[in-house]
């Protein structure tokens, strides 16, 4: 949507619910509709193309209204993820369906669902110990377990830990900053025969520094069959996965418990959006079941209904699945692949640019939007010239460590990049550096 | 703000989002002030009367957009709870003010405030047991740690528990359905004896099933004797405590730790925002505090800058403050204050047509906006007549139990609820009560 559009169709949104907000009187207080009325209204999967404008908002009165705030939040957000778990080739087994034992919600961020995760995993390890060994308490139990992750995982996975009161071990990463089976297997023995019980694995695609992919097709049978849970943590990458050529590097979900990425990211869908599918959500819920008499509601038991409120840390919930809807419609799946593969051409573009000059290093593979580069040279040298480009204010680099190196990070993240920026930025970079440079020599 | 103009002022923000995304290559990429620049930029108080919408419009650019998303975002954050802080007149050291040791963050439900609290509580006590005891494991502390709330707290005080991997008891409550300080004592007494170690005591001022009050002036100083933390979770009833005349029924908050209430609730504050306040923030970063070089910035150590990150489960952040800001000045504190009193006098208009009626029973007392009744019978007739009320659709009740009573609530609680909706609803439930009682004497 261009500019003139924008400001044609946000006036209209805004008599919209000026409108809606005069008349509230003549509508009821409380929605009509049966459990699971919403899939039927629309399509089971999101369009290819792009639709009309008038399309997609005609559809509030005929979707979304006759249920209201309650069930059209849920239900929009039950079949939002399944439409989005196909666009990504995810397994059956995550989709809800009609009839399916997994499916996926929204948390407000990556770290939420790490954390969900970790505590679901918690439970389902301490209700399976007690139910072989009654004896043994919770607490007990907790004090032996221990979560896994990488060395260059997101902070927010060792503070999952933190906060789920279990050990945390970071695994170290071969060359290309991958966790691979061999070292996780190694850990687990050790571990094992220690007395520890290894619960949980946050496997990362997509690492922070680097954008590095954990091997999931060696690490997930290796979880399988220690009856631990997989996570898959791909805040960044996830959305790429929506594109053929980059859904290889999703290969291995099949074993994973759950797995999480963010729209908010690079799906164009505004912060906070952070989509998560599990397996069996019995297990998620299990972790976090309570219920007041004030929460109850008629169709409690009848399993038609999906209580997002057991899914995640906060109680209330926004209607966040209408910005998953608008953006699939608004732009079709064929839209969304190919903003993505700009970005990752635009990334590629940057890498030449680095590699043609001399001075400078590629430090990890570009795979997907980030380019980790640096002069070659000291760290303290990097970081001279990261003071300078930030302190310039025309480019905004954020750093990180690989292998003890400094490292820079030019990262292809808004809707608005183009090639000349991408030139402009390593045209500006590159000057600091000579600058920078001549003033080490003299 | 009316319709009218709501549609006038929604339009031009449109036309402000456009032109912004239109010249925003015109902006820097990183802004140019420095730690604490918004302070001096706005008045120190919330104001008294309401201000023009358009000197409210005219300070984002003036105050906002020079400190972009960030340092803003942060900085607003906390005025603002300072501005919120001083309207509810709490003790000066939950203010951060310039050199204070607490402050405010808003969280995104009380929910997470309950948790982040419990979870600062337990690193607390937890550290404090190993500096005089190193030898102690931290599992081994955690197993023996006690929280407390009222059987009337909300489920996710409980819930809190689970997460927290810690021991939860309810404690039982008083005519009133508030906790008092001699229970509280006596459980104490007894869980110390049998070797746990209490920490943590959830009090409620304004309780989901009745809008009950615990005795907070007789249970803080039990907890700081004890040394143990006190959250207070007002969720609904904070916002009343802007009135000097509610105000009372906060006396106690200078007891607790942290204390947190919905501005989204009750002070016509969009969904989600949960307002949080710590005495001391050292406790709370403590229990979070992660720092990657990908997070590390320039005023890290310098004491001068808030990582509210560090104060909460989530990473990311929304401008949740922007709101707060609009709100207050738009309304004035007398306006906010005129609201409240509203429906409190709508709530007690209510009681006396149920009090009229000698087939109803008024079943708590009426404080604020709830109005507990029942028609005076069984708990199955209520439930009849809930379930005839609900069917009908035009008004929507939430029950709760009260002391084994099944209890209907009428909760005052839109912006648009005047006189006349209270008395049609009255009319409405007293007509369908009749027609139930009819139908049970035939």
């Amino acid at each position: 949507m261009d500019i003139t559009e924008f400001r044609k169709r946000g006036k209209e949104m805004v008599d919209y619910v000026a409108d809606y907000l005069e008349t509230i009187e003549q509508r009821q207080v409380y929605p009509d509709v049966e459990p699971g009325y919403l899939r039927s209204l629309i399509p089971e999967e999101a369009p290819d193309e792009p639709e009309a404008y008038e399309d997609v908002i005609q559809d509030i009165e005929r979707v979304i209204m006759p249920g209201a705030a309650s069930p059209a939040c849920t239900e929009l957000e039950t079949v939002m993820l399944d439409w989005l778990g196909k666009m990504l080739r995810l397994p059956k087994d995550f989709l809800a369906g009609t009839e399916g034992q997994g499916g996926g919600v929204i948390q407000g961020t990556a770290s939420e669902a790490t954390l969900v995760a970790l505590l679901a995993a918690r439970s389902r390890i301490v209700k399976q110990i007690q139910a072989h060994d009654p004896q043994r308490s919770e607490v007990e139990i907790i004090s032996k377990l221990v979560a896994y992750s990488s060395d260059q995982a997101h902070s927010s996975v060792e503070r999952a830990g933190l906060i789920g009161g279990v050990r945390m071990k970071k695994m170290s990463t071969d060359g290309k900053f991958a966790v691979c089976g061999e070292t996780f297997r190694k850990t687990l023995e050790e571990d094992k025969a220690s007395g520890l019980i290894p619960f949980y694995f946050c496997a990362t695609l997509g690492t922070t520094p680097s954008c590095a992919f954990d091997r999931i097709t060696e690490l997930g049978p290796i979880c399988n069959a220690e009856g631990m849970w997989m996570h898959i943590d791909a805040a960044y990458a996830g959305s790429a996965f929506i594109c053929p050529e980059f859904r290889p590097l999703l290969d291995g979900v099949e074993f994973a418990d759950s797995f999480n990425f963010n729209p908010h990211k690079w799906l164009l869908v505004n912060f906070d959006c952070s989509t998560m599918w599990v397996k069996r959500r019995a297990d998620i819920i299990g972790a976090f079941k309570m219920d007041p008499l004030y929460l109850k509601h008629d169709h409690q038991e009848s399993g038609l209904v999906t209580d997002y409120r057991h899914w995640q840390i906060p109680l209330g919930r926004r209607f966040r699945s209408l910005k998953l809807w608008f953006v699939f419609r608004m732009y079709g799946l064929r839209g969304l692949q190919a903003y993505i593969r700009k970005h990752v051409g635009l990334a590629k573009e940057f890498e030449r640019l680095v590699r043609n000059d001399e001075r400078f290093e590629i430090c990890a593979d570009v795979v997907l939007g980030l380019v980790c580069f640096r002069l070659k040279g000291s760290n303290e040298l990097n970081e001279l010239l990261l003071r300078r480009i930030n302190g310039a204010r025309r480019v905004h680099l954020v750093p990180c460590q690989l292998a003890g190196a400094f490292v820079l990070r030019f990262a292809v993240c808004s809707r608005t990049t183009e090639s000349r920026h991408a030139q402009e930025a390593w045209r500006h970079i590159s000057e600091l550096a000579s600058e920078l440079l001549r003033g080490q020599k003299r």
